[in-house]
């Protein structure tokens, strides 16, 4: 990039700064002319409202300047721009936003298109509970331990526990800004993104110094949506960004997976509604998530494990006996025929058959044998 | 039934006191030959193992013994056989168990058939968090409230949380058990079960006097997912007797919905598994569990309210530049134009159509006018 900068890298710098993250507009004339000829196309129509005339940005001079800072401008010749955003061609735009980027600023030693090959996105509300913060950290880390890096936002809440989580397990993980990639933003998440832009990656559509406005975090949501295999939604309100990127995710046929919580908290009830009317697939762990994104056959279903008790596959008449056998102290054969109301040679035949599959054992009692479990089972009704 | 018994009332009388509840070829040679057939041809079959020989039961001293205590035997006969039972015919079984039953043992003043017309069926741990009995409750007093019988099994935990909440909202309740109508079990139930016999319904397919043993609660549990139009599974662990009642109401065909809980949860680690691996429906309050079970059309989807904001509306030029409006002290447009990254005749356009919509307001500033917002609203994330 030092040397000389390709004319098609040169149109999407000026592109990118003369114009907003996400127009679709801009991206539809870029996937069907090329970039230098949107570049031209847009120049000439006025009512386009570009931010900066195309022809005031110095693209090379541009580059210099932020390579001097250490921030990147990865374009789709670049071997680490990740072929996962080229699915945002055909995702439908939500909030008159959409398309394929033009080119994202980077800060961070990783390459992006490695780092986000099998990532799993994470997540949820700025205002988490402890529950959604720890959930999130939870499964960040099950699944970088796993070698998924984890996308998140950076912003407070879950995103933080994301990033954190993923962090703790010395995993990959990757920030994906609404503002300029030399921001801090929130203010005081300025050790997070400091530590992430020198060892793992700070990503943004929006060009170094932009502003965190409002319907830039939408158009970041897409990124986050689209480089995830899938999403993870832990906590979101009714009303949060977390289902924008929820519908993202839907639009780019990634797999949307939603963590449950009390039905009592209002910052799962988004999380709710999102498996109840969206699809939503629910996870309770990073195991399940890891599942949902396994291609077929590749991970057997997690089905918490107990074992099958060999009580399980007694026939009724063994099952009416053994119900009958006492716990602790042992009662004789006629007593257990009483009590189960079953003959008296069905109960001897039953307790012969119980008594070489380990289930009851015999004792000498007053009136002869005797029989109790050899173990308590606690049904649960 | 004081008049003269007829003869299939008798034979069921008599199947039910000499086979076990569930006993699925006892109740396919009822279906195919009818109860009185049915019992011959049992008498004749030695490998049965049946409880006391049918000859020795007098079905219709038994029916006055039980009279005499309040307690009916009601069958296919009777106009409060509940139609639902029906489907037993086709359910599979499960356990090894199945089929339509004989008859039930009933106390309580309450018609049977009317009584789960409209039932909601409610289940769930019995060692269940205060959080599960919270919810059952809740949701139960609701469907009550609604017109609609809670049914449950009126174990501890969800099951009397349940009966409870029915009970609280000046509801119906039926309460199926595993033993006869007659024991008190669990102990502690006493008053409640006094309660219902006295002002609700009791219900079992275990004769009188039988003691509450484990086959008995599975071939138990096919009851109440009968009865239900649905049923609700509130909290269940991975193994517990919840699941099989869930496995009933799928294998019946009706609408089968699960509470969900924190994933921390171990009580609601089976509801979650539910959702997850049986397709059940995520519910979150009694409204949600009638909207499953009303017909097609008769009520809306619930969505939580959430007013459509204005702002949702608006282009992307338009958002742009509310972006940049402040929130508190006014500012020129051309600060804002600036802000926005917009050109100036865009942002005056914009703040007119803006001013129309009241989204921002106009003041007095040292410089010219000076423009803020309306309202403040707080982006999430």
């Amino acid at each position: 990039m030092s040397a000389r900068p390709s004319a098609d890298r040169l149109a999407r710098v000026r592109l990118s700064r003369a114009t907003e993250p996400g127009d679709p507009r801009v991206a539809c004339l870029v996937v069907e002319h090329g970039a230098e000829e949107a570049a031209v196309r847009l120049a000439r129509s006025p009512r386009h409202g570009l931010v900066v005339p195309l022809a005031d940005v110095n693209a090379e001079e541009e580059l210099r300047r932020m390579a001097a800072r250490e921030i990147r401008f990865v374009t789709p010749e670049d071997e680490e721009w990740p072929e996962a955003l080229h699915d945002l061609v055909h995702a439908p735009d939500l909030n008159d936003l959409g398309g394929v980027p033009v080119g994202l600023w980077v800060r961070g030693p990783l390459r992006l298109a490695e780092a986000v090959d099998r990532a799993v996105s994470i997540v949820g509300s700025r205002s988490a509970t402890t529950y959604g913060t720890d959930q999130a950290a939870l499964i960040a880390a099950g699944v970088a331990e796993e070698g998924h890096a984890v996308v998140s936002g950076a912003a407070f809440g879950i995103d933080q526990a994301a990033h954190r989580g993923a962090l703790t397990a010395r995993g990959t993980t990757v920030a994906v800004l609404a503002c300029g990639v030399d921001r801090i933003y929130p203010r005081a998440h300025e050790g997070l993104l400091r530590h992430l832009a020198e060892h793992a990656l700070v990503v943004s559509e929006t060009p170094p110094g932009g502003a965190p406005l409002r319907f830039r975090f939408l158009s970041r949501n897409r990124l986050i949506a689209a480089f995830g295999k899938g999403t993870v939604v832990v906590e979101a309100a009714v009303r949060s960004g977390a289902l924008n990127t929820a519908g993202w995710t839907d639009g780019l046929s990634r797999e949307l997976m939603a963590v449950p919580g009390p039905v009592t908290s209002a910052a799962s009830q988004g999380v709710h509604q999102l498996i109840r009317s969206r699809g939503a697939r629910l996870v309770t762990n990073a195991a399940e998530v890891l599942e949902a994104l396994a291609p077929i056959g590749e991970r057997l279903p997690i089905v918490p494990r107990v074992a099958a008790r060999p009580r399980d596959r007694l026939a009724t008449q063994l099952r009416q006996v053994l119900e009958a056998v006492p716990v602790r102290r042992g009662v004789s054969a006629e007593r257990i025929a009483r009590i189960a109301r079953l003959a008296p040679e069905v109960v001897a035949e039953s307790l012969a058959a119980l008594h070489t599959a380990g289930l009851v054992e015999r004792s000498d009692g007053s009136d002869g044998e005797h029989w109790r479990l050899v173990r308590a089972e606690e049904p649960d009704g």
